[in-house]
């Protein structure tokens, strides 16, 4: 039996959850799925059409991003991959699209503002977006990079990896994680509709507020608060 | 046979509505049916994948909201169905959405203008959006208090629930009702419909003008007045 | 065999056209088809949903709007095709929609403005909005006046229905028409793709030129006129 | 054996794909697919709906525009692709679409600018938006001429057609080519995402910024620059 099955089956799945919920257009996202205890993630390979991945097909790399196992080159944002799962010990799954409204957003160079409860039911801040990286960072090793410019903008927040798991990458696209990579690609689709909602929301009235505080708290604690009555 | 047979089947179906029109991402959305002989209602189970649902997990809550029959968590929002039910006498379901122009309009805490017949054909006013409640009622019984919050933005209007079958809730996301399931899923397409209209109206025409009174009353008559011609 | 087949036929396939072009919410729309030998039309039955219809639900109806065959209501749009299929001697199918950007179009009460040859593969000029009625006539025999209302709006342009074979009513929504009820169907998913790119054209760029002249003059020209070189 | 089979083939293959993606209303598109060898091009015969087609319905034509192959019309844009064939030797595939935001941009005659990563992945500069051309042009041999336009607005920007595979012909729509007519649906698609992206980004914010040389020359580079890896 292939090594590493469990986290080449998780992959694979998430990573077809991608055009089943419209956030990719060809090969323009992928999913990557953790094993903390060996110290590795297998990842959707480079360019590979959705159509035709497997679970073979994945490919597994360790937290410094070398690959492990797997014939296939792994995705070209793999490394950004490697700098969060060695820096953040408790995410099983990150998730990398070019959603339509999310990437406007990234493009835009906005914070996506907290308008309603849809977004307080996820989070209870703005999602950042990160300022684009400098020059000489550009030119050296830019995914391994993107990893520390998601982790900076977390950190002139005062932000930590826990308290929001999704951030856009300025002129880019967004990166989403958690603790599995299923829960990683919900939160990509949730941004997107955060994203889209927003747009709306300034387009119909250019004063709308932000969401006030108690809102905001309510929200987030019927859902994920110590006394959480969300789920089941 | 299970209890409440009935209403969990008409719950379960009206649910399942709710994706098939596109009106929900992943959990965001639910329904209830009511027995008013019994005083009961069955309502969508909590954060429950619709493609999970069946009749028999929908949840059976009294007016007051405990629940009477069924081994799972009903929705985090059923205390506000319970209080429109037990105020309201004469409807039969109610559904909750965070359909994306609705919800923007929410968000906008503007009420929707009514700018052309099909519009019209369902309501002679604007789409009320409820003021978002005193942090005080928030900190408190939050899903009991929307109930009321969705009340007095009515009396406020001097309208009652059976000349209006749909309010934007500010900063939250659309509830409406009917006298059955079917029909306030219905209803809450319609919202989304027209609520999509009313936004690309103004993009189209910041000084649209609403629509004239004589052709207010000419469609809403014609299909809900005493001489109403419209359908079988 | 049910009298009146071909015509029952075309209206029923040609209403099953508009949900699956994406131009309807549930009932919002209908489609006739007309005898000119027999003077009479086939048209869907009011509120009945798309999904509940068949050849045998059409009902016929004479050019002064009179139940000649079938058991079903007429659509309560019924009249406006009478009053259109009387005046218009060459024309064999109409159309109704509430199609989303279309309809908006025209609650803005603006024409279209002509942006593009996608446009001008169909017609020479923008696409009418007719004002909205007196409400005398709105409080009169409503339908039937909607028919002269849109030929006014044809005649105030010094245009014929064989020149342009599209309309907004203005608050309200659009009608098509054509030789055929196939060709009808075409038409309202051509007005509402027309009226989604003058919508997008506008907000990239509210400075945009309408199309030039000669441009106008060799898409429609080649489409349509006696040199046309387009199609089979 | 029919002539030309391979490229009768390809060329309805990615004919196929225009609806699949939904780059196209009924029949406004058309792929051609060339054989440089024989010195012809397999292209959509003129007005057949996309589910009529099948390879056998191809029209082959020379570089002249002359049919070699062939009983139905070729597409009437057929001049156009004929002369992009004979004065680009390295294309081997050509795409017309109206999609619509491609289109929008076109309408509103602007250059669509460079906001982020997901444009340059493909394309280092803005993609160009060619000037209508003269009257007595449009008058003359308009789809000859349209080659001409694209290669005269291509040479205005010093660019050559290897540089960029995508173009916007003003007030009308997109143009697309590569070596293979796969990928120039690839690159329609693409064409069309990207725009609707700019569009959006405009939208959020007017103040959005080109997306800077340094990330445009990274993202460019990685996928198609003597270094490149992104793929297999």
């Amino acid at each position: 039996m292939k090594q590493f099955q469990a986290i080449r089956q998780a992959a694979y799945e998430a990573n077809m959850q991608l055009p089943a919920l419209g956030l990719v257009l060809f090969t323009f996202g992928n999913v990557s799925a953790a094993d903390r205890a060996a110290g590795v993630f297998a990842i959707k390979p480079s360019g590979v059409p959705y159509s035709n991945l497997s679970p073979d097909a994945m490919v597994v790399v360790d937290f410094n991003g070398k690959v492990v196992d797997g014939t296939l080159r792994p995705s070209s944002d793999t490394l950004t991959h490697a700098v969060l799962y060695k820096h953040w010990e408790n995410i099983g799954g990150i998730v990398h699209t070019h959603s339509t409204y999310a990437t406007a957003w990234a493009q835009s160079q906005r914070d996506i503002p907290i308008y309603g409860t849809t977004h307080a039911d996820h989070n209870t801040i703005d999602i950042p977006c990160a300022t684009p990286m400098s020059d000489d960072l550009i030119a050296g090793n830019y995914e391994y990079q993107t990893g520390f410019q998601i982790m900076k903008a977390l950190s002139d927040r005062s932000l930590t990896y826990e308290e929001i798991e999704m951030i856009l990458v300025g002129n880019h696209a967004p990166f989403t994680w958690a603790a599995t990579p299923a829960k990683a690609v919900y939160n990509s689709a949730v941004l997107e509709e955060i994203a889209k909602m927003a747009y709306l929301t300034e387009a119909i009235n250019l004063q709308a507020p932000r969401l006030k505080d108690a809102l905001i708290r309510k929200h987030y604690e019927r859902k994920h608060g110590p006394d959480s009555y969300y789920g089941q």
